[in-house]
Parts: structure tokens; sequence; C-alpha cells
């Protein structure tokens, strides 16, 4: 058989959702004489936050919103960073602040983030958010959760009585996920490396979300002909390039729907940073 | 066969925890003159509410904990209530506070529990709280799951790797018990009326926690030989007598370990209520 799933163009969604927002965004501009504001906190100079941090400016300037970042050095102290915060928070024509993360080793992260104002919170990281989440209320919702689902829901008209299976349990996607496609109805299983049979467990999926960050993890034979496969992996092979944590040459044959990486997640992580930020935007300041 | 699976006695625990909590009690009096306190708000006079708080009170009385309870007229504003609760996480004696529900239709319960010190949510109904269940981290923890965990590990030894199913996805117990049995290191699946087999998923299950509120749902026959059930349904049947979500006859023929309705799950939630009042005296007064 020459079937092949459809491939998942995350990237043109992401351009999709980008569009939108800026519409929404000149439409503010238009009628209030607003502009929603994101303000970025890095800390140090990791490479690839630095790198992350320009996309994010780039991408928010693109569509017309006013976007901040704030590059303090490596030694800032804890209490100058919550300093910062604070400032932030007080500030309201800051509608969503973003912590990048990794924070230099002498700074408590838990801590940093309890800081933000939950109703900036535009990562939605802040236990208030996962809280809201957990209890299927509405909040600020992570990035790569939020724009997994969209992909999902931009192949899969309902999503209600299917089977969701979620590898990996972090704080950061798994587990957001996992609640995300709850909200939507499906039977949810959270797998992870302590998973007896994880190939069985996936196998059951009509939906398979995979977030561990182990490349090409999942193989062909792991997945339910025609199902969704959300890729979330953004692994650097020894030779440089990026690949997921499902090996999508095998998957492409056996599933209906799949995310390539890079092109698939990814560009949707920031497209919802700035659909939080607008989010946040309506919600605080109506 | 005559084999049955072994009856957990809920009752049983429940008396053991209480007496264990009794000893640290009478040690934190002898060691430093302390009581740890637990206060219990009701509002409006709802007759099941009554008997829940006087057995919550004759409990904690029972291993000599401070317990007092605020009973206010069902006529009671939420503006009252919220200073009630104003005054209650301001007093450093407090170490507990529970809101009972259900509050009058005239107040927002969402708001009510929002406005509850976090570090003395002992229901761990608190947005901050199931946040930080959420993510792994710790904090307080609703009773009823809590309490069905000890049940589990009462009987297991080691939960790693189990597939876990949990039938029912309330805010009060299906949630958070996930998330438990997650914690624990199971694969956890979480089922609900929208599942399209719940027979067949509830057969996965080495470890199936029903919570549905409704009686009789799982049949003997959705049990996987040997499983540990624990029956989070209290069910009033016609004739006044109370049952639980699972078919406990049948079940008793299948299951390796099952909790009765009643004398399971529910003298273990109050325990556990007692045992969240330690916590948060612990974590808030060293």
């Amino acid at each position: 058989m020459a079937e092949q799933a459809l491939i998942i163009d995350g990237k043109a969604a992401a351009a999709s959702l980008r569009a939108e927002i800026g519409l929404e965004v000149a439409a503010i501009k238009a009628r209030r004489g607003l502009v929603p504001g994101l303000h970025v906190v890095l800390v140090g100079d990791d490479p690839a936050s630095r790198v992350y941090v320009a996309s994010k400016e780039k991408l928010a300037a693109e569509i017309g919103m006013s976007s901040v970042a704030h590059r303090l050095p490596a030694e800032t102290s804890e209490a100058e960073l919550l300093a910062k915060l604070a400032e932030l928070n007080a500030d309201d024509s800051v509608d969503g602040i973003l912590v990048q993360l990794p924070l230099p080793k002498h700074i408590d992260t838990g801590r940093v983030i309890d800081a933000i104002d939950p109703a900036k919170d535009v990562d939605g990281l802040h236990p208030i958010n996962a809280g809201r989440l957990a209890g299927g209320k509405p909040g600020l919702v992570p990035c790569t959760p939020l724009g997994s689902m969209l992909l999902v829901k931009s192949v899969l008209p309902s999503l209600s009585g299917l089977e969701a299976v979620v590898v990996g349990r972090s704080e950061l996607v798994g587990r957001p996920v996992a609640q995300l496609l709850l909200q939507a109805d499906c039977t949810v299983t959270i797998a992870h490396s302590r998973t007896r049979d994880l190939a069985a467990t996936c196998r059951r999926a009509d939906i398979l979300i995979a977030a561990v960050g182990r490349p090409g993890l999942v193989k062909g034979d792991w997945i339910k002909p025609g199902a969704t496969v959300i890729d979330v992996g953004i692994n650097r092979l020894p030779d440089g390039k990026l690949t997921g944590d499902v090996d999508f040459a095998e998957a492409v044959k056996v599933a209906g729907a799949i995310t390539p990486v890079p092109g698939g997640v990814g560009p949707m992580t920031i497209a919802c940073l700035l659909r939080n930020t607008l989010t946040a935007f309506h919600a605080r300041r109506g």
C-alpha cells in the first residue's frame, strides 16, 4: 500500500493563528487605542534562550503586539528578579509576563513562577493556573499543550469518547495536555517510563501524544492504524538535525494524521503564547 | 470456586490512622504546649451537613485535637462568610479551615474556596493546592482521594507500573485520585460517561477506582481477576440503604481486594481530614 498519513502542517496552522490574532490586535488598537503587551524576562546569556526570546519578540512585533524583552545579567539575584516581576505585575500596560527557562542555578524557579501575577502568567505555569486547569476551570494554559490540542482539533471534528494516550508526564506538557484531552471528553491514559507495556498502551490510542524527549521512541507498530499522532519531542541528534519522539518514517505509514518535527507542534507553541497574551488582555482589561 | 476477595476494612484502617494521629497530637501537646486546631464552617441547616460536621467535631475531639464548628445562619451573606474566613485565616491558632459544602445558592462556592488560606485548606480544594497536586508538588490533598490511596497501599506493596483506571472525573475525587496514582507511578486512565467501552476499560485495571455516584454501575465481569477495587460511591437506595458504585456481590467473587460500602472509603475521609489538619499544622508552625 502506498497510503500515507496526512501530515499536519504546524507551520501553516501557526501562521494562520498568528494572522487571526493580528486582526484582533488591530481591532483592539482601532477601537480602544490599546496595544496588548508581552514582556519576556531573560536572565543570563544561554544561547538557545536568546534565540527563543528573539523569536518571540519578532513574532509579537509582526502581529502588532507590543513586545519587550528584559535582559538581565547572569549574576542577577533572586531578589532582583522578584523585584522586576513585582514591577511588571503592577504595570497595567503589561498583559503577559514570561520568564524564560531555565534560570541560572542560584535562582529558585518555583519561587519565581509563584511570584508572577496568575492573570499575566502567559506560560500557564503558576500553580493557580495549573489548579484551574486540573479543576476544569478557565485560566491560562501552557502553550505547548494548547498548541497540540489545536492541531488535534484541526484534523478531528469531535474528540468525545476517543481514546487518548499521552506518553510523558511532565508538568510542562504531559500533565496539562492530559487535562485538555479530558476536558474534550476523551478517555485519557497517561503513560510514562514505568509503564509496563508502552507499545500496547500506545496501540490503544485514537490520539497519541508523545512528549518524552527520546528520539524515535514510538515505533510504527505502536500506532493504531488511522490514529492522530502529535509529536511534541524536539530532540537534537548528534548530526545537528532535529527529530521527534516518534519514528516518523515508520509512523507516517500507519497513522491517519501526524505532525512532523520540525514544523509541527514547535511553531504552534509561540503562536499560543501570543494567543495567551491576548486571552490575558481580555480577562484583565475586559 | 469459593474464592473471595479480601474485604478492605476501611473502618479499622481509619481507626488506626486516627489513633496514630492522636499519638502525634499528644506528643505535640507534651513537647510544645500546642494543640492543632480544626475549624469547620457550616452555613445553614442542611441535615446531612449537620451530621457530617458533628461527626468531624467528635472525631477531632477524640484524638485530642481542638475542633471548633462555626454555625452560621442560612441567610449569611457571601460578604459575611468571607469576613469569617479572613478572621480564621488571620488567627494563628487555626490550623485547618473546612467550609462544609454545599453552600446556600446565594453564595458563590468558588469565591469562598479561593478565600481560604491555601496553607489551611484541609479540604485541598483551593486552586493552589489542586495546582500543586497537578504539578506533583507538596500541598494539601483532598481527603477522599487521600483515603482511597491509603487503602490501595494497605493491600499493594508497590504500585509502580500497575494499570490504574479511575471511573469519574470530578474535581473532588476522580481528578485528584488520578494525580495521586500517577505520582505512585501507575499508568493511569481516566474514564467517564463519554468513555466508549467502559466495561473493557475497567477490565484493564489492576487498580480500579469507582467514583461516579451510580449505584452498582461496575459489574463483576468489568473487573480483572485479582484487581484491587476501591468503591468511592456512596449512594442511598430507595429503601434507605447505602450502596457503592460497584456491584459488590458480583465483584467480591472476582477482585483480589475490595472496599465495602459502607465501611470502606467513607471512614477514611474524615480520618484524612484530621491528618491534613496535622500536615497543615506542621507545614505552618514547623
